[in-house]
């Protein structure tokens, strides 16, 4: 089992193509996976550089989980809202395209289905359709599996894959008005990934492509920009989908085909992949998918590995967000959850599908505490105590597994 | 003349110690600017690599004026409102101090005097004290100096001595409560950079060393973030002063000493530099200075050096901003001022100090189309027409200059 969650069959994981598809970059959790599953032994760890796609981050704030998972470290996430694009994580499914893709930004194609007059697009004539702006939390939908004692498979995120960033693009509903607008009757939003397959192998086993119920149209962009420059290959330029307010498996990265379907997609990355499945279980399309994020919150400051703090002033930041609504509120505990108190909402507010900084100036005396966070939304939707159990390790929002031991000297 | 535009004396110019500092890392332009005025040649233009202590920035986007002036090209100011780091201009005054400074910045010091109990504080100290953040444009005083057909001397900063980033760290007003207020009576905030001065000479002629009148300290931090990571040092860290809605020198970089002043800052910098000078006149300390920032707004796209575009739909976007207050509407003319037609401000509005993106969607016939754009504060403040002649070339706020001319098949 890797992070793209689906389980290759027998037939698939034998094949030579697949061979071929590791070589060429699935991260090396996967690798070890596709080993274990084919009897065979995992190579030894080799030292985990910056993969060659990424290698323009910053490695020294970046945890390397694998070629294609990358997590930033907790202390690096800032105090400013937005991450910067050279700290924020990479998580793909597959290896991304040649980087040749984004030679001529303008002339990527994407084509347009489920519309009255369906058709192929330039990224420059959607250039030429609308412009809006959205900063949104983008979180892989594994954020947090690291926390879940019962270890499941996938890369062991704790609270870094996850970022704040500024998406430009043109909405997706001017793109549906301009063809027509959806026919009548569907239901969703299918987003095909631009990765290359390998061949000989039924495409839906492997494609990124993933369906989102139809009224996430309302502000998903076909964005050309990341935080004020051209989208990276490592974050799905020349032209990704956004989708505010949902996991990023569900912001499609060197998007190909946008479509208004009737049907959920009939690959296993949305069949069976990031669904919500009973532990122990194997996951179905009756499972739950893994669309929408929950409110949620933790801690960047202080760490423990800032070392022994000294006692005195101290202001205990973080992020809090809401998935689709606003955060309102957030409380901080630095006595283990027995008493919690309002922090400050933080710098601007970048709407609601942004994170939101907190900050509570506390005295810490000598000794060791538990400093907890939790938020509540708009909706008055509030951070649970406990994470849901799921095979897959997704969803965690638990405010108790967020929290962090300091030691004050 | 220099971009730092206070005139050196004679026999400061003469003094070996100048040539030091020249050798460190004056621009090119000052470099001139000494060799003319010390009577001899300037060496012939050399190729402009990106300064070592910048060479991180994307050097594809920068113009490279000097090896401590470089600006965002036009065409790269994006439209997710906030800039890149790697993108965004760099003006010193005086070569940046070495690097080392950064190596421990919590244990960078600041003297605050000024105030009841004076005392230095480390940044360490400072994090205890308080936590907010601000998006501002930092905007070097002599922006859209190129477009003077005066051709006032120091860098000819078209659009792109301009960004809008995000600040996180201590107010200001926090930082002086805790030391007991500042004295009554003080009229200013005075803030001194902690860049290395040659030996020899009097302070007072090279010391980056400004006041801003005392309410600016409302909104003001001491900086330690910059757009979600610890500041650069092209860009002031460990520590800035950040003066939200004052041109750039104001914010002073380094930052060694906070004072609050019944008097401006002796330095030549305050006295002469940064002085809105009638035309061929010598600056003195009556002209008025040069602080806050004037509504202004430009357009980033389509530009000429698109080349020829095609008929059609198109955005014409760009930014605007109102210096202390929020930008209030956006018009643009695409026949030269003839007509206006009121664009849309897009994506969130990150605050009064922030610039905020306009869009709005065009279809130009065949021919040679100038654009214009002009903003209005607030307040009712009008960007105006005509810039400002002054002998240094400060605060162009023209929508005519800074109109674009494109050509469409």
């Amino acid at each position: 089992m890797t992070d793209s969650p689906f389980v290759p069959s027998r037939r698939t994981l034998l094949g030579g193509s697949l061979a071929a598809v590791a070589a060429a970059g699935l991260d090396s959790l996967s690798r070890t996976a596709l080993a274990q599953a084919a009897g065979t032994a995992p190579a030894a760890p080799a030292a985990k550089p910056l993969p060659a796609f990424a290698a323009w981050k910053d490695h020294s704030v970046m945890i390397v989980h694998g070629a294609n998972a990358l997590e930033t470290r907790r202390g690096a996430l800032g105090s400013s809202i937005i991450t910067p694009a050279d700290r924020l994580y990479v998580r793909n499914n597959l290896p991304a395209p040649d980087a040749a893709i984004l030679a001529d930004r303008d002339a990527w194609m994407v084509q347009v289905e489920g519309v009255k007059h369906p058709r192929a697009l330039s990224v420059k004539e959607l250039k030429g359709m609308g412009l809006d702006t959205v900063a949104m939390v983008l979180q892989c939908s594994g954020n947090g599996r690291g926390m879940f004692p019962s270890k499941p498979s996938g890369s062991p995120w704790q609270v870094g894959a996850a970022g704040c960033v500024l998406w430009s693009g043109v909405p997706v509903r001017a793109v549906a008005e301009a063809l027509g607008g959806p026919l009548a009757g569907l239901k969703y939003m299918t987003g095909t990934g631009g990765e290359k397959l390998p061949e000989g192998i039924d495409p839906r086993t492997l494609v990124v492509e993933r369906s989102v119920p139809l009224e996430a149209m309302g502000d998903a962009l076909l964005a050309w920009e990341m935080n004020g420059a051209p989208i990276s290959l490592a974050h799905g330029g020349p032209l990704r989908l956004i989708v505010p307010g949902y996991t990023g498996v569900n912001n499609i990265k060197y998007i190909k085909r946008l479509a208004f379907t009737a049907e959920q997609s009939e690959a296993a990355i949305q069949q069976h992949g990031y669904r919500m499945t009973a532990p122990g279980q194997k996951s179905a399309a009756t499972d739950p998918s893994v669309w929408e994020m929950g409110v949620k919150s933790w801690i960047n400051s202080p760490l423990p590995d800032h070392g022994t703090l000294a006692a005195g002033p101290c202001v205990v930041q973080g992020v809090a967000f809401g998935g689709l609504h606003a955060v309102k509120r957030v409380e901080v505990s630095v006595d283990d959850g027995k008493t919690w108190q309002e922090a400050r909402l933080v710098g601007p507010d970048l709407g609601r599908y942004a994170w939101r900084q907190f900050a509570l100036p506390v005295k810490l005396p000598a000794g060791s505490h538990t400093l907890l966070s939790r938020a509540e939304d708009s909706k008055g939707n509030r951070q649970p105590e406990m994470r849901v159990e799921n095979a897959h390790g997704y969803g965690n929002t638990s405010w108790r597994d967020h929290g962090v031991k300091v030691m004050v000297a």
